[in-house]
């Protein structure tokens, strides 16, 4: 049978299957979740096994299990090694969502008129990642499987992936592989496909800022004592300067500059900043100076805050000059910055532009170096025809401006490029309230990473 | 008998009333304890027939009850009319009281080695409020009340006061009076009365500054959206500028400019830096340039951030740009800065700050005016011979940095002055984790009022 007809007559179970993955809470970063975490992790195994792979095991950890499967048919074919993660994003704001994020429902949107999957994770990375399930399904009843074959599947991206380094160092003969496959990104949209070049790496900073021992009353106070957050505001502000450079000192250092004809080369990827303002609803885009929208979200550095608290947030009104302030502030790194050493830069500067009166307190969170790959691999060929053959477009290499920062530690570690094969959209709305997936990207994925398969393993 | 004596033979009962009183978790501020607020109302009025005050009754209004009670001796003696609330501040954050803040517990600390009750509302306002009841009491079981009395007791001063100002315009004649008196200020320390003489007025509103139409990852978008959290950060830390100054164009125009000679007498009033610093464990007092501590906080405006929060706050890292960011924030006004108009140019100005491409909404909570009175009345000198009764110290005449937004109403609608016999300490922790009131405060603040009364009826 033909790959496209055997998908079209399974693709409500497909789709089925998919909903009982999604409808498990495995929200790595909030402890009350981790019965949840485990379920999603017990699914997938049992799914393994359904697909009559071999030593499918539930790989334990100091954090979340790996799980492995695998289908290993001769020594002397290619092997493929399939990463992606069961964990998802924390749903807050929930108030945010139209539905409930753990209930998968299907509603059509203007970019998908066939309907979208929404729910927490129906995206990033349940949804592509189990692409890559239902791609062995359709292998095996069409022309069978053409390589051999590596599932590793982890818990604990959403959260840094650090049991998954420890694990990937302690078993690298059995990850042995010629490339790591890997959907976890996004397409330019539902009709130009891409193949994710670059990734940008990340440090993350959490960032505790103490004034007074205690919270104060406002009017007996104010004005005569530095307050929390006044002061981190202050802080905050003065990290960009009037360019939105990042004040950082050696903050840009190793960034590496690309040539105007390397930029160029970028111009060419269809992008329409209309749309792009349009699609979040803002007037005007922000960004460091001289740099276009495109090249600002992927091959330039930034920084953002990414939560800030401090003081009375409930209803109403108290007058209060708080004790402390805190912020989560990240930035994103671009080759060859390191995240460690960016980590580094930003305590130090930080501590130096704290205030006198005031103590401030900085701790990690997970962090992830920058990644780029070429376009002349084996791998990126075969995934090029794979895209083509399903959206009668070549795909463009495009420089992704989000992490995953397991990306890099593979290549470090196992010496072994990844392919990033994405089918996610911007607008998905990963990470964020109404995540969703279109149900054609989730069909269209199968297809193509089922091809991807034959063309690499050069069968066809 | 002896006034003292009195006090000295029921001082334990006196405790135990209160205790009673503070049970009551009666936060105005917060929609669900609205039982609670209700319930220290009944409280009071069951109080006041019991001391056999005339009319005792709980007076509806659109929002809590106003607790009213008097005793009418003779239309040619002098009225007092005593204003207090029995509403309390909100208890967050929750995790810093030592313990339950409606469980009254009396310790003893340095500042108070015969014992402190630790609660919500044991000095603001319950505590001190409570005292007045108690004076009646006293004099009632001595020489007798030797003027007419009225009480007014509300349930919403944490929150604005709104409906007792409208309860005051309707009530002018029920409230005549020739002075009013409220015990919601503090003095210097445990053995140096003060009586204030000048509040701060108050303007307080709350921003939401909205970039994104929702939140969005951070990878994705990171350098190429202006984040509302880093916006907002600017524009606060844009609200003063080097020399601590209000940048607000206007807000400085009708602050009064006191003499060199007038800023002198402010220096007489014992106050250590030393101690001030120690008490609340900062290295290094900040505020207003060429102005003293003392001065920063009585006679000068100034402008604090009560509260801030947007993006991911919880446990955790989460890579997001947030959709909006909020901040509650506060200027303390002094004469004769006015509430209404200060809010107007925070406004103007906010929104002319605004960054390209953000949205902002601003909502105003409560305000008040400022409030100066003089130390040439009557009430004032009987007031100082009280204190000087039962402290052996003439008290200073004080400006106080807190806002008792009512008081200047009292004036513009009822024309009377208010003479404020405060007994807490700064150190009393009101608005903050682990509030307390100092038992000696307490009787001491007993005596002192009922000796107010026999100095400003002149029988002694």
């Amino acid at each position: 049978m033909e790959i496209k007809s055997y998908i079209e007559n399974n693709k409500n179970r497909f789709l089925n299957e998919l909903f009982d993955l999604i409808k498990i809470p495995s929200i790595s970063a909030i402890d009350k979740y981790k019965d949840s975490v485990r379920e999603a992790a017990i699914f997938l195994k049992n799914q393994f096994e359904n697909l009559n792979l071999d030593n499918c095991e539930i790989c334990e950890t100091d954090g979340y299990p790996i799980v492995y499967a695998e289908k290993i048919k001769d020594k002397k074919l290619p092997t493929v090694l399939v990463y992606g993660h069961y964990d998802v994003q924390p749903v807050d704001p929930i108030e945010l969502w139209d539905t409930d994020p753990f209930k998968p429902i299907i509603k059509k949107t203007d970019i998908h008129p066939e309907g979208a999957v929404f729910a927490r994770g129906s995206c990033d990375d349940k949804g592509q990642m189990f692409m890559h399930l239902k791609a062995i399904e359709v292998l095996k009843n069409t022309g069978g499987i053409p390589c051999n074959i590596k599932f590793m599947i982890e818990g604990e991206e959403e959260i840094g992936s650090d049991n998954l380094e420890i694990f990937v160092k302690e078993n690298k003969e059995k990850l042995k592989c010629d490339i790591i496959l890997v959907s976890d990104t996004g397409m330019i949209d539902k009709n130009t496909p891409s193949i994710t070049t670059g990734l940008r790496g990340l440090a993350y900073l959490e960032v505790e800022l103490t004034g007074p021992n205690r919270d104060l009353h406002s009017g007996l106070y104010g004005g005569s004592v530095a307050n929390p957050i006044n002061s981190l505001a202050k802080m905050i502000s003065s990290l960009h300067d009037k360019n939105n450079k990042v004040t950082i000192p050696g903050f840009y250092d190793k960034v590496i500059n690309y040539s105007q004809e390397e930029r160029k080369q970028g111009d060419l990827i269809p992008f329409s900043i209309n749309e792009f303002k349009n699609s979040i609803d803002i007037d005007e885009v922000q960004g460091e100076k001289s740099y276009s929208t495109q090249e600002r979200r992927s091959i330039r550095p930034c920084l953002d805050v990414n939560g800030i608290w401090g003081g009375y947030t409930d209803q109403g009104s108290k007058t209060v000059i708080p004790s402390k302030a805190y912020a989560k502030i990240s930035m994103r790194l671009v080759s060859n910055q390191n995240s460690k050493e960016i980590s580094k830069l930003f305590i130090d500067h930080m501590k130096k532009i704290t205030p006198p009166g005031m103590k401030i307190k900085i701790n990690e969170h997970h962090g992830g170096e920058p990644y780029i790959t070429s376009t002349n691999s084996q791998a990126f060929l075969a995934a090029s025809k794979a895209y083509e053959s399903v959206f009668e477009k070549k795909p463009f290499a495009v420089k992704d401006g989000g992490s995953i920062p397991i990306i890099a530690q593979f290549e470090k570690i196992l010496d072994v490029k990844t392919i990033l094969m994405g089918f996610g959209l911007d607008s998905d709305a990963i990470h964020s309230p109404n995540e969703h997936f279109g149900i054609s990207n989730f069909y269209n994925g199968i297809e193509t990473i089922s091809n991807f398969y034959n063309f690499y393993s050069s069968k066809v």
